[in-house]
This record gives structure tokens, sequence and C-alpha cells, in this order.
């Protein structure tokens, strides 16, 4: 089929390379920067520019922006979209876009799919793109109750093809609430631990647990802005959850309870050890979380 | 030289494995478990078991215990250490064993000298021992103004033997200043990171950034909660600062103020860029941190 892909960035550049190192489909691209397009037509990432008008040619459209964005080009492209083509989008929140896009497109007869690849890096544009960027991560998908099943199928037999290992059929809703959990959170905790003054102190001071607990400090502010914006309410919960339980340890260190710091310490390790084995996960280094 | 080595855990159990691979030294080991000594002796990381009384024929006794255990050990066995002999802890707190063992050691001739090997798993024990844990980490040392100088180089010429990618010398209160956020924050973070109900719901949802901020999670109960409250100051201080710094991406969010998300989130990504750039530092993956 011809797979448009708008937005050229790290994810939507590693899906053209993914779907053309491990599919036949047709690769056609849009991206406001002409010199990413020179690069993806040099390295044949992607088979040719398109331009909005010419989007009735594809059978399947990716589009790989930010969240408002998403939704501004669907908004403004929706009468170029071929009927009974799919349109997918590929943020890290779901609801926000699913629930607007879904709307503008099926009184035009075009099968809206919300997807989220869980794959990133620290890095942002298309220069870091890489076809094998999805190996082994997880490509959820978040149909709502009136969406069609061929669609889903297609969209999830490309996602099996160019490498995921594992699809996830979840709700927009479900999807947001796990999410504020397991990558926004995360986001927020690691870009508000370098917030101490004694961060330029460490040389020679900082082993892993460091290392780890910074590593995604290093965000893209304009992308992550969106995602948590968009994903209000869920993410708040966890914020206040996580500073409910940091002061629960500063409250037993304060009043120098080293029955309930133990308590708390234990508590911690026997949550991790038992959702390791729960949902054993491969680490960066290639072992198994928490084994 | 002969280097009794006090408490075979992951640590002491290392540093025996590492002195025997990389130096031609006759370790003595004490360990209170006799298993543990059987498995020492079989697999020939210590020479010989020796008891309190023959640590008179040590010329270097590394104390590898957790650190009440520590000054416990050296208050006990103060008087059966051999005169001008050195003997170091290997405490992930310094201020505390320094104090108190130079103290107590100093009138009877024997040299204390503060040591924080900065190597460690998410495992406990002998059994988890590795000959080549302390490859190209940091070896901290932390004399007081009245220490012997000669120890202080006999001991970080053995670090740098074993191999120590860093021997960094530093004061006891510096020390634990900086531990406090580098190592100590890091594990109180991560242990309150499990504790959102979401945890047992993030099958197929938990990419890289989940794994990283809970590694550490699984950390060894007592001993941590003996290095937290032995360095409670500056904990509490970078406990304190954390939740103050979480606290203003939490009100950013509720008050839908997105132009101040964006900056907290900017600034907290040019500080990891800076600080990386000051300090690079390999992440698991070989991969220099923040490049």
């Amino acid at each position: 089929m011809n797979i448009a892909v708008v937005g050229l960035g790290l994810i939507g550049g590693s899906l053209c390379k993914a779907i053309k190192k491990y599919t036949d489909n047709l690769i056609l691209g849009i991206d406001s920067d002409s010199d990413t397009i020179k690069k993806a037509l040099s390295d044949n990432s992607i088979d040719k520019q398109i331009s909005s008008e010419q989007l009735s040619t594809a059978d399947l459209t990716i589009v790989a922006l930010y969240p408002l964005q998403t939704v501004d080009f669907i908004k403004n492209n929706a009468h170029l979209f071929k009927k009974n083509s799919i349109v997918i989008d590929i943020c890290g929140i779901k609801k926000y876009t699913v629930d607007k896009c879904t709307d503008i497109l099926k009184e035009l007869n075009v099968n809206f799919i919300g997807t989220h690849p869980m794959a990133g890096r620290e890095f942002s544009g298309y220069d870091y793109s890489l076809a094998d960027l999805f190996l082994d991560a997880s490509f959820i998908i978040t149909p709502r109750e009136d969406s069609d099943e061929n669609s889903i199928e297609t969209v999830r037999k490309l996602a099996e093809k160019i490498g995921f290992g594992k699809i996830v059929i979840s709700t927009p809703q479900k999807h947001d609430e796990v999410i504020a959990y397991t990558s926004q959170l995360a986001h927020i905790v690691s870009n508000a631990y370098v917030k101490s003054p004694a961060l330029f102190e460490n040389n020679g001071f900082s082993a892993g647990s460091f290392l780890d607990l910074t590593r995604v400090a290093k965000l893209n502010e304009n992308m992550w802005t969106d995602l948590f914006m968009c994903n209000k309410a869920p993410l708040v919960k966890e914020l206040e959850n996580i500073i409910e339980k940091l002061n629960e340890y500063l409250s037993a260190l304060i009043t120098d309870d080293s029955k309930l710091l133990y308590n708390l310490l234990k508590d911690g390790r026997e949550r991790k050890e038992k959702s390791a084995v729960i949902f054993p996960q491969k680490n960066k280094d290639g072992n198994f979380n928490g084994k």
C-alpha cells in the first residue's frame, strides 16, 4: 500500500526507515523542512515527497507530529485524505488526539486509529532516526468502540512487521492513566532531580543510580509540555502521589524513626520485586529488570 | 603485604577477588558465616581464614561491613590491629565512620583511612561478588587533616591496581553532602517511584524511562536504613529540595500555566546537558551520559 508519513522527526523518520527495511510499501513523505526531505530521499527512507493535496493517494497516513500540531494538521487537511483510508497518530497521549481526530474524520469516512510506539531516544530529529528503533518495543493501539476493525488489523500487522515486540490494545483513557505513571512522571522526576546545587559538584561521585535517575532529564521541552498539558488529570494524580510518598521518607528521617524508614524501604523493594516478576522486562544492559 | 578483609559480602567479596586477580598480596578472610568462608577458600578468593585475634598479622585491614557494624567491629577489636598498620572502611557515608574510627584507633597507633568504592549491584552477598566490579568506577578516599600520608598513598595505589578508573580525594563532610545527592536521594526517589497504584497495571506500557527510574528501588533496606540515618542532615536537605521542585511542576499543571511548565522543563534539560559536558560519564549501555 501507499503510506504517507507526515513529519520526519525521530519517530516519523524511524518509521519510514523501518517500513522501508521490513516491508514493500511505498513511502510518501511530508515535512516542512526541505533539508530533511532531501536527506530522506537521498538515503532512500522515503520514495517521494508529496504535498498535502496528494494525501489522497495514501492508503495509510501516519501523522508523526506533536499533539497540538497533530490535531491541527488533521483538522486543516481533513478533506484531503482518501475516503476509507486509515489515518493514525503516534502521540504519547491518546484521549486528546483520539477524541478530536476521530470525530473530525469519521463524517468524512476516514478511519482514525490512535497509536503509541513506545520508543524514543534522548535526541530529537531525523538525524537520529533508526530503522531498528522499535525492535522489541511495545506498540500500543487505542481504538474507540466505534473504530473500524479492519483498520485496526492493518495497523497491527504493520507494527508487527517493522519489529515491535509486543502489540497492546488499550482504551485511550486507560493508556493515558498508565502512561502518566510509566513515562510522564519519570520525565518530570528526572528533570527535577538535576535541580540540586550539588549537581555541579559531583565529579567522581556519580554512580549508576545517578545516571539512571537523570538520563531522561534531557528531554524535548516543546514536545513534553504539550504531552503533559494534554494529560493533566492523570499526571497531577501521579505527581501528588510521589510527593506524598517522598514526604513519608522525609518525615521518618526528621523524626529519627529508623524503624519506619526501614519499613518504607522494604515495602518499596518488595513492590519492585513483585512487579518485576509479573512484568519481566529487559534493561538496556540486556538483563531482565529486577532479576 | 597481608590484607585482611572483614565481611565477605558483595563489596568485601569483590575486593578479595579483585586483589587476588590484580595483585600478589596475601588475603586473610573473616566472615561470621562459615559457608561463605568455605566458598571463598574453594574459589581461591582468600588465602586463609583468620580469627579476630590474628588481625595482628595484617598490614592492611579492610572492614567491609555496614556503618553501625563497622564502628562496632573496630571498637571491639581495636587492640588487636597491628601497630602502625592501616585499617580502612568502605561505607557509603564517611563522616560517621571516619570520626568514630579514627579517634578509637589513633591512640593505639593504628592508621584509619575512610574510603568509598563507588560500585554496587542490585544484589547483595558473596555469591554476587565479582573481580571486575570496580573497573572504571570511582574510589573515594576521605582523609582527615591528621591522617597518615603514607597510609593514604598505600590505599590509593591498591585501588589503582585493582581497576578503579578514578581516585578522588575528598573530605568526609563534602563526600557525605555530595553522596546524599548522587546516590542516597536516587535510591529513595526510585523506592518511592514504585509506590503508585499504577505499578501493577503497566504491562506493555513501560519504556526505558520507567526501568531506569525504578532500577535501584530494589535495595537492601538493612544497609540503606543505616546509611540514610547516618547522613541525616545532607539527605533531608536534598529530599526537601526535590519535593519543592516537584511541587513547582505540579503547580504549573494545576494552574494550566504551560509557559511556566515549559520553562521548568527547559531549565532541567539545560542543567543536565551542562553537567554532562563538565562530567562526561558512561552509561551502562556504553554511551556517554547526555551526549
